[in-house]
């Protein structure tokens, strides 16, 4: 089993964050993103949509997306469950992973990749070029803003996202906050339940993954 | 357990699509879209991200995200699968789910919200005012163009989505290709492996529910 990887991308540093609560330590193949590798005809073999992570398979199978990564890795090693421990746990995270996917990554991509010098052409990841569109910019700024809020009111009646326990959501959150930070947007002072929760995540090992 | 459901919306029918494949029929409480019902204050107390479907558990634990509201009634019955029979199965669902809601349903929604005139500053689901943004209009009528090539590809060698049997990526894909027409994208003449998995998938009585 190996992962396809780039060490300074926010998207597979999920699947590291995650491997590392688990303990688990298996080949990682660096895909280099700033010289356009994803991009080219041998790793398109790999992964038509051009994006890591990529899980690959002994039997050759690759699984692309981070949450089906994550979901395979915690079948294969349950403990310690990040994806809940019953039922109605396992909906919470995937609901909780799925918002802060839309409306905190989907709004930080919004204002990174149509402002990015370096992203010109590039607005979407895939094979295709799609110019940047300037007034994603701002709003992107705006549903960030939104996000933010959105978690301090759920971190002041949970202690993590999902519930009482640390889970993917919790990666997921804490990767889209620190990302944030690269279009210049911060915990305010008064989202005091978001920073009690970043400052209780920031100390884990697994964030230097 | 309930399902606040919205017959004329294509999320909620997803939901109900996945149901009816199962045989499972619980209450359905309708929320009138049309007259901004999820938009008020009632309805923002069941989901503060003003979206159907929402899944109510009998102790009052509410699911929202498709995926997890499908998650939830998988573990519930599991039979018949509609989320794979085996981990790798289980991922290889999960990750064309997230394709196809990504580029798929994410691309219908980029074309449809930002031009209907009903939705003007409602360009974006949730409790806030977005303008609609024409640029998107575009670009998401080239992404589904894109999104019909690769499902044709991949059904060039699979029967189904994520592998031999009909699976919640199936149900996806359907209603996204379904909700494409309303704004005038169809499937062409050439996709054919598209044609023939579409023609294989609607008629079943689940595609009525």
């Amino acid at each position: 089993m190996k992962l396809y990887d780039c060490t300074t991308a926010p998207s597979p540093r999920r699947v590291r964050f995650f491997m590392a609560e688990k303990g688990i330590d298996i080949e990682l193949v660096q895909i280099d993103l700033a010289e356009g590798e994803h991009l080219g005809p041998a790793f398109q073999r790999v992964n038509p949509d051009c994006t890591v992570p990529v899980l690959e398979l002994d039997d050759g199978t690759r699984i692309t997306e981070i949450v089906a990564i994550c979901q395979y890795l915690e079948e294969m090693q349950p403990e310690p469950r990040l994806m809940g421990r019953n039922p109605t746990e396992r909906a919470l995270v995937t609901m909780w992973t799925s918002k802060i996917e839309n409306h905190g990554l989907g709004a930080i991509a919004e204002m990174f990749r149509n402002r990015a010098k370096g992203l010109s052409g590039r607005a979407l990841t895939g094979p295709h070029k799609f110019e940047q569109i300037p007034a994603l910019v701002d709003r992107g700024r705006t549903r960030l803003g939104h996000f933010f809020d959105r978690l301090n009111a759920r971190l002041a009646e949970s202690r993590f996202i999902a519930g009482d326990e640390f889970t993917i959501a919790d990666i997921t959150a804490f990767v889209a906050v620190e990302f944030a930070a690269w279009s210049k947007v911060t915990i305010a002072d008064q989202q005091t339940h978001l920073k009690r929760w970043f400052d209780e995540i920031k100390v884990r090992p697994s964030v230097r993954a």
